[in-house]
């Protein structure tokens, strides 16, 4: 088996409903600051360019944010180190829509180390297309 | 490419089987309060109407409680600060039917502080049409 | 719009693969007693007939479990809770299968108390059929 | 009612995007040792062969890593104690693909045990084929 012959996997438009970037951190950075995070897998054998906008409560979404993914590459992201065309404000309730021009698969993860210990959270987030 | 001619995104029916509100917190509100929430992304052109029903253990369902999301917007509703037509009650289970006129996509957070430090679960919810 | 007329909602079995109950807790009982659960929606009007299997690492499956959850009604079952045919072992990995008679909506929790403050995991379990 | 006689239940290709093993622990060992796993049912009444791949965010992917899942039975597998064809790096970002020969269902939980307390968070993978 080659790993680096499978075909593509997942899907191209991905949503993620609960973002928030915690505005405080307890222990250690940068492994345990607060973060908000998209986790993403292109197994396939093309590179994957993947746009990321940002809505809010309140004002129109902000981005698209655009990253490249190499074939056959995992790449997390955390949402705290997103710096343009805006940064994504922290302490912010906000929904994110992924759209790739290739198959990928994304999970969400956030760890809130705001008061003593870290708490974690993570799903798959919702394949749309 | 223009964030505000996104197609809606989506299913009009979501399910959260596991609803719990803690009794109790430790930390500052109203960040640390223990809470449970539907996050919702309406990300298409049209403002959507969502009705939650909130059903129980041993008697018939409440609600439904209706939360307007303009068009492009994400909404985080604390199931705390429901009020009508019943506020939803504390310490006890239950589970939710959300129905949307337009396509949403829902995410179920809980946050719970009763012991030190907090512990956080999240899903995307159920689409189930 | 009648709470109480609504279709049925849902997939008839669902799986949770990783099943775990902690074996110890801090913190006051029953609230923070570890446990593993699941939390299960019958939005329909008939009542549900819920068989639960429990498959194990080296032996045959127990079960099944069987749960009467009436129409229009929640249900928030700790595995802990299951007495017959035999109780589900503490401590010990397990996957559970299970298959109602009419739709229903799974999602599976853990609250983990055996350090101090708690930990708190929760997904949608698979629909499977 | 056979529970031997199950038909298979799930799907042969899953996705987990956000794998991590923590690199520390605080607690007794072995329960409380951070660790990332995939907790597995294989239904059916055949054995399941299942490979699986890792893929980082700066090399060709690992593996695979092959499990035999007897019929009947649940797995769960720490990605910790995989040892060949190379151990999972410990404090590294990556993701997994599990293709089965068998249908299964995959569920991915991280216990995080740095800080004092441990966090849980769990989801059911992505089922892709």
């Amino acid at each position: 088996m080659d790993l680096l012959d499978l075909p593509p996997v997942g899907a191209t438009t991905w949503v993620v409903a609960d973002g928030y970037i915690p505005p405080g951190s307890t222990g250690p950075v940068p492994e345990m600051l607060s973060h908000d995070s998209v986790c993403i897998l292109n197994a396939g054998g093309r590179a994957a360019k993947v746009d990321i906008s940002v809505f809010f409560t309140d004002r129109d979404p902000a981005g698209p944010y655009t990253l490249e993914i190499a074939a056959h590459r995992a790449h997390h992201q955390r949402l705290n180190d997103l710096q343009g065309p805006e940064p994504v404000p922290v302490g912010v309730d906000y929904c994110l829509l992924l759209r790739s021009d290739v198959p990928i698969v994304v999970q969400h993860t956030r760890l809130d180390s705001r008061q003593a210990a870290n708490a974690l959270m993570s799903t798959i987030a919702y394949p749309a297309a």
